[in-house]
């Protein structure tokens, strides 16, 4: 195995004032920092004090950045240029850093000549040099006439001083489609330093692309492991680094970002193959859900009438075990929260392993308490703050009393997944933990309007283990009801409209679909007319994609924020019946908010 | 002066469900809709139901839509087609809608045939016709074959059916830089609809351009006036309909939003000379700021330490009256804000008609109680709630009984600008009120980096009114402090270094900017070294333009929310020192927040 790289990250991709920064960087565990001179220039303290905090916190400051438009300008301005140099060589003194990142010329000033900005580069160089300090140049994808790295690294090459060499983003390398593979051919003593990022393919222009939609590796389209292989391939040394603009995790709380941001790394290294952590153990399905909270949620009677029977009760806490098949909810009548999906249990092929590598990949290991002869449970929070157990099939069965109750059912089988709304600072997270710690694979996100507001969703799967990953694309305000936004556990049947009947007489609170909807589909779909009659009879809704189609139906809300879904899978349909959320949506707020005519917007 | 238009809305404009939509649409006075099909196919109400509840409250159904994916397909989609057709016709019968918008086909189905497009809108224009119905056909502009208006007229000219006409849309024509003049060769009796959309100019493929950041008329950049004029002049006597697909608007609420977009209309109609207001007065300049609330915020003594006098006492209230030059700030005890700035008064060459004119574009006039021998002034209320006197020069003053104290003053002779931070939901609405109620010009917008996420920021301005509007580009979440952000007065004066000098001499609490500043200011630019000490001694900030300097510092904020800068514009320099915005925010966070070293994220 390759010896394991170092890890920084810019100060930029944090929010909060640079102490706040630099906190949340070391805590995370990272080894150093670019430090973003304007995080610099409004701190209270001086350079020498955050190279004291660095010091004290276990932090390099390993660039100083960015330093703009210096190459291929009229003489003039070279020497104004190398003035601003010599005040950033100050700085950076004072900071102990030294490598300082020079970015391709954005300057209406700089001429096309790269013989001028190897010469001014080697200049500059030089300067560095008599200071113990070295450049490393960038080309930015917008720069005015160097915008490739491979321009970037002729100039470099043409400059031929030992304190220049290329510093290489993936962001501005990726986002142009330029081959990383010729990296290999630049010697890895001249790679200076390595800044890397991650994003979505957006049809926009690369530079609003690059300043407000940058993610972590791992939570994008860019292949990262390829890229960041061939920098490895060429003996570089110095840290992977991440340099992340994002205007969510611009203002979130920069300590979960940069937990966030150094799971990324991990993963990114274990990938690469220069970090051993535990595999994934394979995941067999949803071993339980738990709903918590809110004895008037009425958890246990809405699913006493969707045929569940209450097989179980916990030996020491006030929890019971429902089940109907494979399908199986603990219902918590502690806690104060309403009703909450608390916690998902996902049955693993080696427990044991899965927790460790949630651990080593920085996943919150929960505190568990357990009687004397009940099961240890690993747990650990995911970025919702759920409860994620890692568990066998039936270990844990042993803590819950026979009740013997039993009951005829109504064709519920096992659970098919599980919706967890995500908050609005965390769904880039979520879909980077559930892939990195439990092997999920990530679906690409989609876009749907909601009665509410746009929502983007996403769903993270492994074999039968679904989870629906649900978001707000702009965080609501006080307008929008039902913050946070529900979410609810997925019931899977093998003929929805049978399972509907059966429900209703038991007395199910199944959430009414309007007519409209109905009619809409008949216009839509060549469905025959007594399906669509079925259908709107139980207000079961329909979807179809080019594998099959889906059947399902929902119940009202039970408490404040859990409802259950029931759905039917017919061929090979692989979707969650997103086009019928915003109908599900709407209805869940009809039935609690009852618009009386003329009333609602007095 | 041409009869004035219908207005009408895009249900898909506003949040809610379609009750709530058409609730907030009636209450702003809109006389009819567009109702998107999705917005009906959530409603539990059946469309009688709807028909009935918009005759209710007055309003039209002027269009359905989208129909979607319809010409030039071969025959058995064709079939398909005009069966989804006949459905739809079905739900407007029962709607009262006579007029279908379809979309230019997106679908891989679609054929280029011209001839095959007119031959299959002629049929389906045949088979509305039959019921009393009209087909409005619209290029989109990323259809697959037809995305010009030019060419959808060319189809409906083929075609020929009287029951055919089109639909324009000024985004899809603007947004790809279509001349809109040729519209005024299509007869009117052939443009069956018209939408309207502004946009800001964003460098990204028009599809998400269009579906995220439309705005209402006059909110962007696009020449609504122009284009409206054109479309006009063709005789058309249809509604001027708003369909506005906004991230923002999409989820905030709707009754504020149908007002706001409302206003755009009056605004456009007034400017097309189709609607006769009030013309906007001259401003003259800020007659005073008032902050209330908070006797805690100590904003008296803040005030008499920036050489303030306290020149009155208001008669019947618990209100101040302090002077500085053509500086006046009143300050209202009462209230429990934490201080805010609560009002803002205007000086308007006609007071009566500025206020006529505000309640004819729909700001909500504020009732106003006086005393018997007080001032009666106009207020209306600003979107982010604050008051807006509209006044005299002195009028007012009358109410305030001399206190006869007087101040040797620090040089400051008036008001430069007041800064109003924006909620989040009403950014653009704002930029809209300013300009259409009182007649200020909005700047484009900029966007800067603060420490705890993005900000976009715009000026308005009429001579010496300049009114600052910045808010966050992303809703803020809890990590972030100070929400609201803080607002703040600015006071002009000559010199801003005296001035530091003689309001630190009084004891001001003015706030201390960072040395790191000063260092890297000495870096940028080409100040004499003295000058730079001078600034650093007194945390006075630079700042310049092509046109000249600028030179300010602030004071630390006083209660919750409010602070003030003063200011010295140097030359020409039109700016406000956003570059230092960043600098300003991080001071007065550490200020409130000290950071113990090791101590805030652990």
């Amino acid at each position: 195995m390759r010896p394991e790289p170092r890890t920084a990250i810019a100060t930029v991709c944090l929010s909060g004032t640079l102490e706040d920064k630099l906190a949340a960087a070391a805590a995370a565990g990272f080894d150093g920092v670019e430090l973003f001179e304007n995080d610099l220039i409004v701190s209270p303290s001086g350079p020498a004090e955050i190279r004291k905090r660095c010091d004290d916190l276990g932090l390099s400051i390993d660039l100083y950045q960015p330093f703009r438009d210096f190459e291929a300008v009229p003489p003039p301005l070279h020497r104004a240029n190398l003035r601003r140099a010599a005040h950033k060589f100050d700085v950076m003194a004072e900071l102990g850093a030294d490598t300082v990142l020079v970015c391709s010329s954005v300057s209406p000033d700089a001429i096309d000549d790269d013989e001028l900005a190897a010469e001014q580069l080697h200049t500059l160089a030089e300067s560095a040099a008599e200071r113990g300090m070295r450049i490393a140049y960038e080309a930015l994808a917008w720069g005015r006439h160097v915008s490739g790295y491979e321009h970037a690294w002729r100039i470099v090459r043409r400059a031929a001083h030992p304190a220049l060499g290329v510093c290489l983003d993936s962001f501005h390398i990726l986002s142009k489609g330029h081959d990383p593979a010729p990296i290999r051919a630049i010697p890895g003593e001249k790679v200076f330093f390595l800044q890397l990022a991650d994003a979505p393919r957006l049809p926009m222009d690369v530079l609003p692309w690059s300043r407000h939609h940058r993610l972590f590796p791992g939570q994008g389209e860019f292949d990262l492991t390829a890229f960041t292989g061939h920098v490895l391939a060429t003996g570089y040394e110095g840290p992977l680094s991440l340099e992340v603009f994002n205007d969510v995790y611009r203002q979130s709380d920069p300590r979960p970002a940069a937990v966030d941001a150094m799971r990324s790394l991990l993963a990114l290294k274990e990938s690469l193959g220069v970090l051993d952590l535990p595999p994934a153990p394979r995941l067999s399905g949803h071993a339980f859900a738990e709903v918590v909270g809110g004895a008037g949620a009425g958890t246990g009677a809405v699913l006493a009438s969707l045929g569940f029977a209450r097989t179980g009760v916990h030996r020491s806490k006030p929890v019971e075990l429902w089940e109907q098949g494979e399908a199986r909810v603990l219902v918590n009548e502690g806690g104060d929260t309403g009703g909450a999906i608390g916690a998902v249990a996902l049955a693993s092929a080696d427990p044991a392993r899965s927790a460790r590598r949630a651990e080593a990949l920085l996943a919150p290991v929960l505190p568990r308490t357990h009687g004397p002869r009940e099961a240890d449970l690993a747990a650990v929070a995911a970025p919702d703050g759920t409860q994620l157990f890692l568990c066998g099939n039936d270990e844990w069965r042993g803590d819950f009393e026979p009740t013997g109750e039993t009951t005829v059912g109504t064709g519920v089988f096992g659970i098919d997944h599980v919706a967890l709304t995500q908050p609005f600072d965390h769904f880039d997270e979520a879909a980077l933990f559930y892939r990195s710690v439990l092997g999920l694979a990530p679906s690409p996100v989609v876009e749907f309007a909601a009665p509410f507001g746009l929502v983007r969703s996403r769903v993270v799967t492994a074999g039968d283990v679904r989870l629906t990953l649900d978001s707000a694309l702009v965080r609501r305000g006080e307008w929008a009801p039902a913050v946070p936004e529900p979410q609810h556990v997925a019931f899977a049947c093998a003929d929805a409209v049978a399972a509907a009947g059966k429900m209703l007489a038991l007395g199910a609170p199944l959430l009414e679909i309007p007519g409209n909807y109905y009619d809409d589909l008949a216009a839509r779909l060549d469905l025959p007319a007594e399906r669509i009659a079925r259908l709107r009879a139980h207000s079961v809704l329909h979807d179809r994609d080019e594998h099959g189609e889906f059947l399902h139906f929902y119940t009202a809300l039970a408490g404040a924020r859990v409802f259950f879904e029931v759905v039917q899978r017919i061929g090979g349909y692989r979707g969650f019946g997103v086009v019928n959320a915003p109908v599900r949506m709407a209805a869940h707020r009809a039935r609690r908010h009852p618009v009386p005519p003329g009333a609602t917007l007095a």
